[in-house]
């Protein structure tokens, strides 16, 4: 059901305004209107789902395939691209801003200004055991 | 094939030591040895791909599936998790640094440490459009 006070509900409308480098009866890519480098896109479903939670896995399944084709469509557009980022943000904790599930997917190269910041010290094995054990318990069947 | 110097390959033959919390024919689900968080997985395919540009569409498309199923199986899992993300790096510009495509799937809370740096101006419509239109004209099909 689309929602209205959804910015990504509105452009599956048409009520606002996009660049589309492609749509399908599940999906729009549209242009993010403030890219980290020229070529940021986001895959977006046609149905509203606030995250991975409310999303269906067959919907999630071809957002992904239409970003690996975009990814795929960027290193051959001309546009300055010599790797690529796929990221999502799954909650406000995540960094996610609008609450309509999208797929980021944007052109790197170097002096692009995109950076990450983590701590990623090494982990014993045993509390990776422990956090793989916990994670196993709670997958579906 | 698999590739005799690939760390994931030899994960999948079952030659060197990971922590998995899920397994398929297709995929693994492996815990990150150096987490942004406690949580922090990997999926990877059995078969060795690069990156997007040699991973073949269908198995790509179970990858994400898996990743989103790890994505809610955390939420449940008891480890701390007020939100997901889920990030790929495809190519040394990207910050990829295995060369075996892993789909990163790892919780996120407030005060975890993990910070993305951009520069998100608002671009201008024409040029949205226009590279639009450059990817447009490069999709299969």
């Amino acid at each position: 059901m689309p929602v209205d006070d959804c910015v990504f509900c509105a452009i599956v409308r048409g009520e606002a305004e996009a660049s589309v480098p492609y749509a399908d009866d599940q999906v729009m890519a549209i242009m993010d209107i403030a890219p980290v480098t020229p070529g940021h896109l986001l895959v977006i479903p046609r149905v509203h789902a606030v995250g991975l939670d409310d999303l269906d896995e067959d919907t999630g399944a071809h957002i992904w395939r239409i970003g690996h084709r975009m990814a795929r469509a960027l290193r051959r557009s001309g546009l300055r691209c010599d790797g690529v980022n796929v990221f999502l943000a799954d909650g406000a904790a995540a960094f996610q801003e609008i609450f309509h599930v999208h797929l980021h997917v944007f052109p790197r190269y170097e002096g692009d200004g995109f950076r990450i910041e983590a701590t990623w010290a090494t982990r014993e094995r045993s509390l990776l055991d422990r956090e793989a054990q916990a994670i196993r318990a709670v997958l579906p069947g």
